[in-house]
């Protein structure tokens, strides 16, 4: 993530111990297509308090690892190497011999031109298996046969300020999604509408009678009927929300490095989930139309929140900041005259005489790829950050920030999908040099070059939306055709066959 | 407004008193197209702090009325009491013989079914001068020739819990905005960049000077650039905040009774700008296609914003409402079970468990024309209801409220109209029972009906859209031709043509 976090955020309070060894055997999920179940470590508090429950942190073998690339690369020590080097910018992908990612996804990504040590994005691609809960006998309950629910999962994860919250996120957030879809798995199963008042306790008597279930009918007349699809992104959101809440404890006697963003791809039980806190970006291309699948969010996109919040509290504003937009800062000396401004109510500007608090510097200032919140951070929303401050400051930026995504539900049973159907994930590094009309022209134009039903068509596109984004080398930069610079950001792309060769089931 | 505010806000703290006097000879504003200026009894007084300010109520010779309807409509008393009549619900509009309104507008009314004594909505069709501000001296200051500007202005009030704020807001809104704009006359007509910093002091040496204004050029390099439009929305959005402290102000003893949404269109310098606050709506018919100019502000569509103030600000729910939403009122009897509900940042659902806390009503309720704010008001932005509390209770309702439209510009000039191209204006008393593409078949029916040049042919649709959407007597009931109930609310719809017979110079 380029740019995102000013090079101020190496004052990080968290930041000055050296990095821990790396583990000599590397623990992470598996990645690959076997659709078996994790091994239950993911973290299983309950919130004490819906929401805002803190899951405990995990006593799992895994620890922080000072440099990593996804498990589904298989990469060798060598191989790593190439991957962190600045100089070659080598693209990556899974290997052709190896087991393909399901879907037959295809994925590319590569390193920085050398803003950052090592690349700080990071990717997951799994099939997960959620068993329905264990009561305290540890026995499954099976009111409705007992069957468990498999869902697909993307994650690319950008991280900025170190690699910890982005490489924490590829490992554990699928899991608190499982986590979270656990309770839910016979309700989703079953074709009637969601229960609104289920029993406390699971496993006690009784909770597999059907009967026993507090039902829409069985409550006051005026209630709202809430769908299967609700409970999912609500379960998503929430595993967000813990995972957040999980960088924040310690993990293993070690900070969380930084922050993230987070852009997430479920597929259950027939409809694609597509969860977003960040300034990555998806879209679907259909038969050459573009349909977006997240916004961005950022300084300018969430300014009303932020200045809302700054309003409501003054108290985050530290004294050192104001709440109101200025199109660019004031000067002493501009003191009584007029000036431009925004409220926080307010999408249109109007004069105000200038007071001496308006003399702080503004909560939001900038434009584009350089607007930031408290001068510090472009993106608003994302998991971690819970250390970072105001440059030279102790104020912390985390209360302004937001670990929810929002998600968008896309279902593919509506349509009949061909094979040149694709859902794109790109971290910034894609979006800030392609438009979505170029993306949707290298679809056309890779895949229209392969057979529909040879599965590595998916990767070659991956790899030449990387290479397009790249650029190379030339006049003392990464360069495009049209001589503009490339992306000297991290970039990673999924490419998701939405009708191809993958199976679905 | 049916419905909009249970019938509990009879016990509005306020609304003790008996109705003051009609005046003897109503002063409402001209009503008709003539384009001179109004003489400049708007409020005046500057705010003190940008946006926060409170302009002190008038001293006009303007009070408050009982009952009364638009000045062009030209009701004679007789006239008036069959506009009061709820039994016949004869459908208003200005008579032919007069004078028409500006741009051959059409505009229709009618009463309800009996939900409140008088019909509750109000209306406003303009063409207001504004000219440049006038120094300490009285001398206007004439920089860029001394031209004014001239704005065309329609506004529609649909008022609950009283007629007041409806009728003030019909009568004083145009004049807020000609007063936002008052100190930006000369800006909007120099094609240049709006400066970014003014001196303070109008009329002071120097400032008829360009070259003492701190333009863009003369300022720090990272500046944001601010347009034309953006100042005319800003000065909209602030002379609705405006109009609402008035509100707040006793006015001539007697304090302005209920709230209202409101409406409003302005058509400035080749644009057209629709703000809306509250659950009327605005949409243009163009060549058969609809183009929405509006958004409705509700319990439903304003929930997260809601939640979020009464999660920041727990002291504004009074120990009485959670900010917690769940599909039905929690049972004492389920303490301890898990219910849907869904937080600030959720759309989506989740099982949490019943503690003691969610028993408290929820702060958000209901569905649809049912979703309640404080079990009590289905709008969420308005103007007025200072003064609603919550049933038998002393906690106000307003902190949740917005005064802030939302503003929708339409570049006239982009597009050639024909004379069948209209926008319309309606309160929910049209789009209870009538869907967009309703509407839009009735421009088409009615619009091809007449010649394009006959200017009575708007008035035509406007009473068509009333009476579709009122229905005919039967069955012990108002009742469409497809026997369901008609509207029983107050009905008013403004029809504008966008390239009809209409001067727009």
């Amino acid at each position: 993530m380029l740019n995102r976090v000013r090079s101020a955020v190496a004052h990080l309070v968290s930041s000055g111990g050296a990095p821990p060894p790396r583990p000599k055997s590397p623990d992470l999920p598996r990645a690959n297509s076997s659709p078996t179940a994790d091994p239950p470590e993911a973290p299983r508090s309950p919130p004490a308090k819906a929401g805002r429950g803190k899951a405990a942190p995990e006593k799992t073998a895994e620890t922080r690892a000072s440099f990593s690339r996804p498990t589904f690369l298989q990469l060798s020590p060598g191989g790593l190497r190439r991957a962190d080097d600045h100089a070659g910018r080598a693209v990556q992908s899974p290997p052709d011999t190896g087991r393909r990612l399901p879907w037959s996804t295809g994925y590319a990504e590569v390193i920085n031109a050398g803003k950052s040590r090592h690349n700080e994005d990071q990717a997951c691609c799994e099939v997960v298996y959620v068993e329905g809960r264990k009561n305290v006998s540890g026995a499954t309950r099976e009111p409705y046969g007992g069957q468990g629910l498999y869902f697909y999962y993307w994650g690319l994860f950008d991280g900025h300020a170190g690699g910890g919250a982005a490489e924490m996120a590829s490992r554990l957030l699928h899991r608190h999604i499982r986590e979270q879809l656990q309770g839910l798995v016979e309700i989703l199963q079953d074709p009637s509408p969601p229960p609104l008042c289920l029993p406390s306790t699971p496993g006690t008597p009784g909770f597999s009678d059907p009967t026993h279930v507090v039902g829409p009918h069985s409550c006051s007349s005026s209630q709202k009927e809430v769908t299967h699809e609700s409970l999912v992104v609500g379960a998503i959101e929430n595993a967000f929300q813990f995972m957040d809440e999980q960088m924040a404890q310690e993990w293993h006697g070690h900070q969380v490095e930084g922050g993230c963003c987070a852009l997430v791809v479920v597929y259950l039980l027939g409809k694609v989930y597509v969860a977003n806190a960040g300034d990555s970006r998806a879209i679907i291309v259909r038969n050459n139309e573009i349909i977006p699948m997240s916004r961005e969010f950022t300084p300018e996109t969430e300014r009303q929140r932020l200045q809302l919040l700054g309003f409501l509290k003054p108290e985050l504003l530290g004294g050192e900041f104001t709440h109101l937009e200025f199109p660019r800062r004031v000067q002493p000396k501009e003191l009584g005259q007029k000036i431009l401004y925004r409220d926080q109510n307010m999408t249109g500007w109007a004069y105000k005489k200038i007071e001496l608090e308006d003399l702080r510097f503004p909560l939001v200032c900038g434009e584009g790829k350089k607007a930031r919140v408290m001068a510090t951070i472009g993106v608003t929303r994302g998991l971690g950050d819970h250390n970072l401050k105001v440059y030279s400051s102790t104020l912390p930026i985390k209360p302004f920030l937001s670990c929810f995504p929002e998600v968008q539900v896309y279902d593919l049973t509506q349509y009949e999908h061909c094979p040149d159907d694709v859902l794109v994930l790109g971290t910034d590094g894609l979006w800030d040099v392609t438009s979505d009309d170029e993306v949707a022209a290298t679809v056309d134009r890779v895949l229209s070059a392969y057979e529909p039903n040879d599965p590595s068509r998916y990767t070659a596109l991956a790899q030449a939306l990387v290479l397009g984004a790249r650029g190379t080398p030339r006049d003392r930069g990464w360069r495009l055709p049209n001589n503009k610079l490339g992306s000297g950001d991290d970039i990673s792309v999924f490419v998701i066959p939405l009708g191809g060769p993958g199976s679905y089931s």
